[in-house]
């Protein structure tokens, strides 16, 4: 939100969303959301550069806080629990609101420009994990590659669990979807940041016979091994 | 390409992209395109929609033959590795004319709707991978998790080696590249989909001692240990 006038920002959504839903995204003009809303047509421009970033009032801001809180991560904690953790702060800012982003999602799917648009922001989320996680693996062994790699498996994993909620109207539990999703991920990846010093190598032995095993049989062995334990 | 006149499709892509390193592209219409080409408007609309998509010429082919193979699997291949073997055939369109690769993605570098343009592109071929993958793993837990997941990993893989190659302008050993980079993800997901009957669940013996190892580094144990088989 802007810290000037919100509520002039907030009565634009309001009107541009009631059009939207009533005569349809196209046939709505900024000048019907203004005149709906009592302002003029600058006040309009002051807050969205177009009709398209009306429909994505908080995205702005949401990237310019997970954005400042990955840049304020402690360097020594695990680099993929802190993308997760930038990940719950963008669904807090659907899960706030669950009417408004299940009308946005519905909006969203009917308009090709919307759903360009929306790419282009899921984009901008998943480059700044990238960028944290390049920060963080930076000098290890492939590490841009394992950077934009892992922030790609996170950002599909939380818009896999996120649309499974909106496309339920938002019933549901999404926070646990998406730990749940980003469980998955973490799995597969685990801690790819450098072994921390409470976790000397000697912790591990393995014995693997039949030197044609592939290694998923092996992985998937382990991890119900681990899992009886 | 078109199968009719592929002659007069090429010279307008050649035309376009002399224009455009000659100019710029913003300052290339669509009339400057077909005057050096020395056909008429109308010929040029019969092959690309809008100015940009002769930026992007292959992409529509590649995505139907992309699309065309992937449904063309045998229902018992390794799911994961058929989408790797997909990916090639993208590479492949890249690699077979890098001067035009590397021409491109400097112009795409440059023009904000050409990078918009590309991104809409990645994600069609991110979603052909990703619908494959979940009707291979229908009904497995977590399917259409894994099968996003897993896609956006492959696309991810494939863009930070292609990139790569082409930021150094087309030399050095994309295949390569490209390889390793799904090593590394075919690594972390493995076989997605059900073991097949010749590999026995009795292959793999496996004993890990401390139960608080975490488990990427007995997977990083175990790698290295077939690794040295």
């Amino acid at each position: 939100m802007s810290s000037t006038k919100p509520a002039m920002r907030d009565a634009l959504v309001a009107a541009a969303f009631q059009l939207f839903l009533e005569r349809g995204y196209e046939q709505t003009t900024v000048d019907d959301i203004v005149t709906l809303a009592g302002v003029g047509r600058r006040s309009f421009f002051r807050y969205f550069p177009s009709k398209e970033d009306v429909v994505f009032p908080d995205h702005e801001r949401c990237l310019t806080d997970m954005t400042a809180f990955l840049a304020a991560s402690d360097p020594g904690c695990d680099p993929l629990e802190r993308v997760c953790e930038a990940v719950r702060l963008v669904l807090r800012m659907y899960t706030e609101n669950p009417t408004f982003s299940v009308q946005r999602y519905r909006l969203t799917k009917q308009v090709p420009g919307l759903r360009a648009y929306e790419l282009s922001v899921v984009w901008r989320y998943e480059r700044a994990f990238a960028e944290y996680l390049r920060g963080r693996l930076k000098g290890l062994h492939d590490g841009t590659l394992r950077a934009d790699v892992i922030a790609a498996a996170v950002a599909a994993a939380h818009n896999n669990a996120l649309r499974s909620w909106l496309r339920s109207d938002g019933h549901g539990d999404a926070e646990q979807a998406v730990e749940h999703a980003l469980g998955y991920v973490q799995a597969a990846f685990g801690a790819p940041g450098a072994p921390s010093a409470d976790e000397p190598p000697e912790d591990v032995v393995v014995i693997v016979s039949r030197r044609g095993a592939p290694l998923w049989r092996v992985v998937q062995e382990i991890e119900s091994t681990l899992e009886r334990d």
